[in-house]
């Protein structure tokens, strides 16, 4: 799967790439919407298709837990289950693992885990991972990597980071499709030259993608800045960049200028369905009494069906009113707006690399 | 507004027609999805309309509380505020006056509730309701009724129905907008004698069409089989006929026989919502763990979205995790499979008219 770098700032590391996969290219830097339980929350694929999100995410831990890895595989594979053919990336779920699982042992070589679902032993490896993964059939697959939380102390973090270096090895091993792609992960928690430390080992191996994950788990906001533009530096100049949920939009900017190429979030979905929407003014919280009577869209630049269609005044009535609507709209909204907000800084970076003195 | 019977059953009171509305024909017999709050639960008229309902009910009382009937009737009407632009009927609410408010006084001249949403004292009488269903702009409006539970003793159903025909009458009066049909509403609980006595009494007043209210409210099928046919027998034959709030498929097909032209019913998206899809088998619990592994659609013969693309597994893995697009498809299939039911039976009464013998 190739990596094709179609334009670079004349100003930042920012740069415009296309990303071939068998399911489509995959136009960078782009905001990917996620899918964890092989649904957008409340969207069909046919709802995506108008605002053209590059690819969708889905994660391999929630659905080997339910409905299973073997059930999807028997439906054709996840494009086919949830019926999206476009480019797709499965996370290993690593996070959710730390995240969900009321109680889990991490040893060297993977982790056994209580489902959160029903509270039954399951055991993780880099390999059965990649089992996983291969019988879901994204275009883009990550493996399973350790994440610890914020604040972490530097024997914790060290420990996580050699684990998921080690995994990640274990995991190109093990894996088998030829039309997968797996990216690496670098970690390292807060400490930045183990953050450096970890993206020039793995750049060193032959990887067609490189995540950084563990950002954005509750450090201050300069931290997570400092780390990305450190880390992106690191990372091979012709390999898509891959920071693993971030999404607010200050940050997809500031990012992509850093030199980010793909992002994912489930901050649009869960605002749309808390009544929040995402404006160039910055959140709207829509119960507010003040859009009752608003006649206009939510936001006059956006082209979503949300905003095309239906007044700020109709959408408060719906958050008001308790209407499953409501979440709908305003998941469609954030979602468009967050795509939208990269394939504009895309055409512009396009455009300026023109204008630039050769 | 004119009604036009295009067939009649050979064997049955049954009928084909068109009710000809500002926005468009119905064609009847016909379900009518509800859309109470200003949108059919879920789902957007976008999604309705290769359903192609006839009709999409709303209701005066829960708009008139929220937004307000001055605040829709400012965003241009009904038809523009929730954006769909075919056939509309608001239901004047009496039912729910007397479901939801939590106290309320019933007198000659009208009913003082307070609000179920905020407490508030609210005046509804039968000229107040029409016009808060002017400003809401449906094409076939209500009138104000009196609504009695199941069982109810001969005094109250006989004051009730006093009162309901007093108001009927009074809106009638009240009425401006020649662009409206104010369609009578034919009460008299359980008591035969007095649903002929109402019916009669309304059929000798000049009304576009007669709905039967205060049926299906628990008491036994056999009752309500046997008003219906009493009730719709004794409506004129050149007028449509409503019946409110029922809605489940076999007596959707068994009244449709009997001669009534219209029906409501929230139960397919209550339904949807609650993990239920109507099949031709019966009423099918998509979160059976037999359906976990199933290729199929819900309903083979169903030409839904729902059906046309998603199998019975992904629907089932749906309502097991709890997504939000679960209720979404299954909302939208039982729509379908309603308005599909009439649609069926209309065409084959329209054949069986053809074929009969003049």
């Amino acid at each position: 799967m190739r990596f094709e770098i179609v334009a670079r700032s004349p100003d930042t590391p920012a740069r415009a790439g296309l990303f071939h996969t068998p399911h489509g290219s995959i136009e960078t830097p782009a905001f990917m919407p996620v899918g964890t339980q092989a649904t957008v929350k409340g969207l069909l694929p046919g709802d995506l298709v108008p605002i053209r999100p590059q690819c969708v995410l889905s994660n391999a831990y929630h659905l080997a837990l339910r409905p299973g890895a073997t059930m999807v595989a028997r439906r054709g594979g996840l494009h086919a289950f949830m019926r999206w053919d476009g480019p797709m990336l499965t996370d290993s779920g690593g996070f959710q693992v730390f995240s969900l699982a009321p109680l889990r042992q991490i040893d060297d070589q993977g982790v056994t885990i209580a489902s959160h679902l029903d509270g039954r032993k399951r055991r993780f490896t880099p390999a059965s991972v990649m089992r996983i993964e291969e019988q879901l059939g994204a275009d883009i697959i990550m493996p399973l990597d350790v994440c610890i939380g914020y604040p972490s102390t530097r024997p914790e973090t060290e420990l996580a980071l050699e684990r998921t270096h080690a995994w990640v090895l274990h995991a190109a091993r093990a894996r088998r499709r030829p039309d997968q792609a797996l990216f690496a992960i670098v970690q390292g928690g807060m400490e930045p030259d183990l953050r450096v430390q970890a993206a020039r080992a793995l750049a060193a191996e032959p990887f067609p993608g490189y995540a950084i994950g563990g950002l954005s788990v509750g450090e201050p906001r300069a931290v997570t800045d400092e780390l990305v533009a450190l880390t992106a530096a690191e990372l091979p100049q012709d390999r898509p960049r891959y920071l693993m949920g971030v999404g607010a939009p200050d940050q997809l900017l500031a990012y992509a200028a850093a030199g980010v190429d793909l992002f994912d979030c489930v901050l649009p979905t869960r605002l749309g369905r808390t009544g929040y929407a995402y404006t160039a003014g910055g959140k709207l919280n829509v119960a507010r009494a003040a859009l009752r009577a608003e006649p206009g869209p939510l936001d006059p630049d956006c082209a979503c069906t949300t905003c095309t269609r239906y007044s700020r005044g109709y959408l408060h009535h719906l958050v008001r009113a308790g209407e499953p609507l409501a979440a709908r709209l305003l998941s469609l909204h954030n979602v468009a707006y967050l795509v939208t907000l990269l394939r504009t800084f895309r055409a512009r970076l396009i455009g300026d690399a023109r204008a630039a003195p050769a």
